[in-house]
């Protein structure tokens, strides 16, 4: 069982110091604090345990100290920043666990991306040594790269000549795509085992400077320096503390404050529940600071994005999740009224942009969603993109029930999907005036309402509900997980694609293909052969 | 060894019929007719050879139909359209050629989608019988989609359901990309075996209209005669043959008059060299005309394709392609030159269009593309584009032999990429101006004026050149094959992403890991298993 909750105080491969605007992430692993048996993390090479800290200390940089504008990314070690993903790691890694790992990981930088754009924090990877591979992709995913001039140091992506893999964690997607290095030049440095370093590496554009050791500090202090003193009057709130979520847990239910997920282990499904928020929740930003972690669309979506997490990784043969909410309408679009009206004010900001990242998380989930709307859920606003992100809305039509759905302010382009689009204008690319109309209605849809307004696939009535739910869930969980894995992610991304579903999309799918192939994989491969005294051995028909 | 020529009188599974500005290009499988051993192409289900025929019929249609207005997609066979690509066939064919199969059929279905936008002939599938799997996904490729409405016929994509893979040849990217159907009714589509008819079907956006049977032809007729009806007095033009590219094989070569493949096995690299056009080549649309398909242009792109088609799938082992170009540089100018001043004469334009598809094919080939250019070569405008096509340029530097490049008004947008960038827009990405300042050049870059302009990788000198050349080759030769392909796939595609590059890049990538899994091609997998007695059994493990 892999927890995906830890905290500063528990790390045991980064430290994380603050100092007034600048906060330095500094990479330490411990070779020995692997997560599982049979490798060593040796030259701060990572596991999925070390990511889970990076994103932890992401996410906490936000929260707790909204003060800091420049995150320095560097390693304690000599002569190394980081060497990448471990490679025995992978090499006795299943192909399910491969694939969330990279998932994961790639999340993670995304959200170092997501810090930069949309909060303003400049991420500046002090490359005091060697990066290569996902050493190298966790430095190209900050806004800055420095390497050191030591005569050895380099940066090098050295997967396809040394494993026969990719640089899966965005790496060629970035180089091309965010650095926009000539895609000749990015095939070269990309089969170059040993990588580039100095002069040819910063005209390439694969760093953006270099310096000699013992000037390498003060150059970068000097540019943390700039970063700062831009807005030197900015940013002097105090944030406020992200407390661990507790739960309780059974063999088959995993129950949060306000998530709930209950396991049908037999039919390989769950109810994955959100409860709305109690009334009269606090209206302005200073009670909320007041309130902090405990205000529920920090606390629910936090919770939400643990339990997806557990789901993924910990509950494999789960291919389905029906997601339900409990609660009233009204107390979300209060909610989500504040959020709106106070989306200046950093907490605000930081909550909405949360949310939207746990929401995209839903979406990259491969488990196949059906929103379930019954009689006193909460399916409104910010919980209508539960539904929005579902493969499939059913929708009970009950004459003698009350049963609606309701928009929000929030749902116009505060918690946009991967591909920049709003899941409403991605619902609606036939009719794109369908989204104003949507937006524009001021009552709660009732069923048919809803799907006359094409927010609901099927909208059985109270005589076929049970069953038709019943056999939607026996059907779906009877096809092969595989082909529904590759079918979402087809359907789901409709519309146009930007550099994040580049990567989650044409990158990760190629990875996954090369994952599997015996030049990789099997008992000739690369990767499984990696450090042994054998060599790899290719089939070098081209696929 | 399979062979991608042919010619409607050698057509088995195509009836392509020509009435003024309306063909009808009938599909009629003669099931025995395979490429193959070891299956049937029964209700009209098809295997590479049948469609080598409608690629072949798709081509004609731009060169030899000109006054070709409409084209209707249809069947001869009684109640069945096409029921898409054939299982045992799929069931049968090794990993690689499942992918080139469907890397071809996809070409095939945006050749007719080029057709329409840039052609203006406008394509319309009359489904008279139920159109499943491939049989929709070549209707969805067509403008307008009509169904017969006899309480039987359906359109469906039941690969998921039944077979446990992905409709592969472009069908999810179109029903929500092109087609924009909603994405929770694309959801239930894709998972339901038996399809949908009428009324829903139409509803839901998955065809335009339904006709009772005894109305069909009529209703498909008054259709037809609308389109042809638009611009009455257009197209009376009277097209060019198409005839067969001769050419002499050995062993090791394969010589066409324009182009020459020689296979260097053992090293797993093949040379391709294209030479330019003569001197004194006609400058009027008319002389042109007359001309026909020995016109050099036409010629040569059409050999090139057929020496691509022929290295993708007749010989895997060939890892890397070293394109090298014959000929004066002033002389493909001149060409070029004549195609740009006449663009708007339907001859020259589709000259171009076809160009642009095989540089596209070029694109979309699963080897590296090496550029050599030296001494007496000509990569200049149309066949610079070779260049901008390779993962690397190597350019000799000799002062004492002249070597050069050149650009032409072709390299400015007559010869887009699948991503709808210009090459010379994918190469500059980070720096847009150079663009415009490479084509305004007006004489040819030396060696070191190319390297400064960007177009070139490497510019070894006359004493390393040699051994430049062949470490580079044995060095890429010696990679993972599958890695490359990965790697080429992510790079070769910055910038934006178009419906087209979803298609080979998130669904091929997504389509090609699914055929390896074992719940698809496994021995209990649901491909393996299909038509057995024995049932798919999965490993539900969600990935």
């Amino acid at each position: 069982m892999i927890n995906f909750q830890t905290s500063p105080d528990q790390y045991k491969h980064w430290k994380l110091k603050i100092d007034g605007p600048v906060a330095q992430l500094s990479m330490d692993v411990q070779e020995d604090q692997t997560l599982a048996e049979g490798y060593k993390l040796k030259l701060n090479s990572y596991d999925l345990g070390v990511d889970i800290e990076l994103a932890d200390a992401i996410q906490r940089l936000r929260f707790e100290h909204p003060e800091v504008r420049a995150v320095v990314v560097t390693s304690l070690k000599p002569r190394i920043f980081c060497a990448g993903a471990n490679i025995y790691m992978l090499g006795t890694s299943s192909h399910a666990f491969k694939v969330n790992f990279c998932k994961f990981t790639n999340e993670t930088r995304c959200a170092i991306e997501d810090d930069s754009r949309h909060s303003g924090r400049r991420y500046i990877a002090a490359l005091n040594g060697t990066a290569s591979g996902g050493g190298y992709e966790l430095a190209i995913a900050c806004d800055e790269i420095y390497l050191v001039d030591d005569g050895n140091s380099a940066v090098s992506l050295p997967e396809v000549p040394l494993l026969g893999v990719l640089p899966g964690t965005g790496g060629l997607t970035r180089l091309v795509d965010k650095r926009k290095v000539r895609r000749d030049r990015a095939d070269v440095f990309s089969t170059l085992a040993e990588g580039l370093k100095g002069k040819r590496a910063k005209d390439w554009g694969l760093i953006d400077d270099s310096f000699p050791t013992s000037k390498f500090q003060e150059a970068i202090d000097a540019r943390v320096g700039q970063v700062v003193n831009l807005h030197p009057d900015e940013n002097t709130q105090i944030g406020i503390k992200l407390n661990p979520l507790a739960f309780e847990s059974t063999d088959d239910t995993r129950d949060y404050k306000y998530v709930s997920v209950k396991l049908h282990r037999e039919k390989r499904y769950a109810d994955l529940t959100v409860r709305g928020p109690e009334s009269d929740l606090p209206t302005t930003p200073d009670e909320i600071l007041e309130m902090g972690d405990a205000y529920w669309p920090l606390r629910a979506f936090r919770e939400l994005d643990d339990a997806l997490l557990h789901l993924r990784v910990n509950e494999p043969e789960i291919g389905l999740a029906c997601l339900r909410t409990e609660g009233d309408i009204d107390d979300v679009l209060a909610v989500d009224k504040t959020l709106a009206a106070n989306r200046d004010h950093w907490l605000m900001r930081e909550m909405l942009l949360s949310m939207a990242r746990v929401l995209r998380r839903l979406d990259l989930t491969a488990k196949s969603f059906f929103a379930i709307i019954e009689p006193d859920s909460c399916f409104a606003g910010s919980l209508l993109e539960l539904a929005l992100s579902s493969d499939r809305v059913y929708m009970l039509s009950d004459p003698n029930q009350r049963n609606s759905v309701a928009t929000s302010e929030l749902n116009a382009g505060a918690l946009p999907m991967s591909n920049g689009l709003t899941r409403l204008q991605s619902r609606f690319l036939a009719e794109p005036d369908k989204v104003d109309e949507v937006l524009a209605q001021e009552n709660p849809f009732d069923t048919e309402a809803a799907e006359e307004a094409g927010l609901v696939t099927f909208a059985p009535d109270d005589l076929d509900w049970e069953d038709e739910i019943r056999l939607a869930i026996e059907e779906r969980t009877s096809l092969s997980p595989d082909a529904l894995t590759g079918m979402e992610a087809s359907l789901r991304f409709a519309g146009p694609e930007t550099m994040d579903t580049k990567i989650y999309g044409r990158l990760t799918a190629w990875q996954n293909w090369i994952f599997q192939r015996p030049n990789a994989v099997g008992p000739q491969g690369a990767l499984t052969n990696y450090g042994k005294p054998t060599q790899a051995q290719f089939d070098y028909k081209r696929t």
